[in-house]
C-alpha cells in the first residue's frame, strides 16, 4: 500500500508572481490525486447565487492529447504537457437544477423562494445568453485553478485558440457547452516570458 | 520616517480553503500601501491576448461608501468594509490602444501584424459584444483579487446585487464600462457561512 503524500503549496503572492505561461513541460505524469486535490481546491471558487457553472474534463490519455492539439491548430504545448484541463461552463445543466446550488442551512421557504427568483432571471434570457453569463462566472474559477497549478509547483499555459466546436465533438459534449479556456499543466522544461503589465496606476485609481 | 513592512501572505491552500464572504468587518482602516501591494499581485493575471481590460476603483472615502451601499440597495456589507473595490471592465479602452497591450520583446513587424489582426477581430463586434467579452477576461483578475485579499489576511464579499448604471454615475465612468463586481474588503468581524459546493465528482471528468 502507497501512501499519498499532500502537495505543499507555495504562498499566494509567490505564486502569482512566478506564474507565467509556460509551453514546453517534463516528461513527468501528474499523479490523478495530486489533480484531483488541485480540483479539490478550485471546486471552492464562488460565483453569483453560488451556481458553479463549471465543468474541468481532464485529459491524460495520449490519443486524447493529440486530437486536442489538433483542434488548438497543432500548439505543441498540448501534448507536451502531462494532462489538459478543459475548463467547461454548462449553464443549462444548472439553470434546470437550481435546488442543488442553494444553501442547505435556508429555511424550506426561502429556497423555493430563492428558486423562484433565480429561474425568472435565467428564463427569461436565450440559450446563448445563459451560456455568456455561465462562462463569466467560469472565469472566477480559471483565475483560481491557474493559483493552484502554480502553487502546487506545476506550470500552466491558459489558451483560448482552439476549435471549441471540434473540442465539444472530441469530449462528446452537447453544444450548449462554452470553454473558459484550455489549459495544458506540467512540469516546467523552458522559461516563460517577462511580464507584461500595465503600471499599477493606469489600472488603479483611489477614491 | 515610517517604513512599510510587507504582508506575510498564506499559502494558496489555506487561502481557497478559509475564503468565505464575510458581511461584517472591524473598524481597523486598510492602509493605502498594502491596497496597492494586492493590487500590484492582481495586475499580473493573464488575459487573452494579453489584454488587460481591468480597473480597479477603490473607496475608501465615507461619503462614497454610503453613495455605494445605497446603490447596493442598502447592503450593510459595502459601508461596514474598510474599503470597496469596484472591479470594472474597460474594453473600449483597450480596443482603442492596442499596441501598448503587444509584447515589448517582439520585433516591430510582429506587432504591427499583432494589432492588424486583433483590430480585425474586435472591429467585428459591437460595444456591447465587446464589453461581454472584457468581462469574462476581469473574471480571471476577480480571482486572484480575491485569493490576494484572502492571502494577505483580509475578508471579502463579491457581489453582484447593486445597479451598475448608478455606479458608474457616482464613480463618473463612461457607459460602455462594465462590472465584475463590487468587493468590500476588511478584517473580518464575523464568520461566513460553511461552503456548499458540488462533489468533485459532479464537476471533474478524467479523459
Amino acid at each position: 500500500m502507497t501512501t499519498y503524500e499532500e502537495t505543499c503549496y507555495s504562498t499566494v503572492k509567490d505564486a502569482i508572481e512566478s506564474r507565467h505561461s509556460i509551453r514546453k513541460f517534463s516528461d513527468s505524469p501528474i499523479p490523478q490525486e495530486t489533480l484531483r486535490e488541485i480540483l479539490d481546491l478550485v471546486r471552492l471558487s464562488p460565483s453569483a447565487w453560488n451556481l458553479q457553472p463549471w465543468q474541468f474534463h481532464v485529459v491524460t490519455d495520449t490519443d486524447l492529447k493529440m486530437r486536442l492539439q489538433e483542434a488548438a491548430y497543432g500548439q505543441q504545448q498540448v501534448t507536451s504537457a502531462a494532462a489538459v484541463i478543459m475548463v467547461a461552463s454548462d449553464m443549462e445543466n444548472i439553470s434546470a437544477n437550481l435546488m442543488a446550488t442553494v444553501h442547505p442551512g435556508l429555511p424550506p421557504e426561502r429556497k423555493e423562494e430563492e428558486v423562484a427568483n433565480l429561474s425568472g432571471f435565467f428564463n427569461n434570457m436565450s440559450v446563448e445568453e445563459r451560456g455568456q453569463w455561465g462562462l463569466t462566472q467560469t472565469n472566477i474559477a480559471l483565475g483560481f485553478l491557474l493559483l493552484a497549478i502554480q502553487g502546487a509547483g506545476f506550470a500552466s499555459v491558459p489558451m483560448l485558440g482552439f476549435d471549441q466546436e471540434k473540442v465539444k465533438e472530441i469530449l462528446g459534449l452537447p453544444n450548449h457547452i462554452r470553454f473558459a479556456a484550455m489549459v495544458p499543466i506540467g512540469l516546467a522544461a523552458a522559461e516563460g516570458y517577462p511580464h507584461h503589465r500595465f503600471d499599477l496606476d493606469k489600472i488603479a485609481t483611489f477614491h
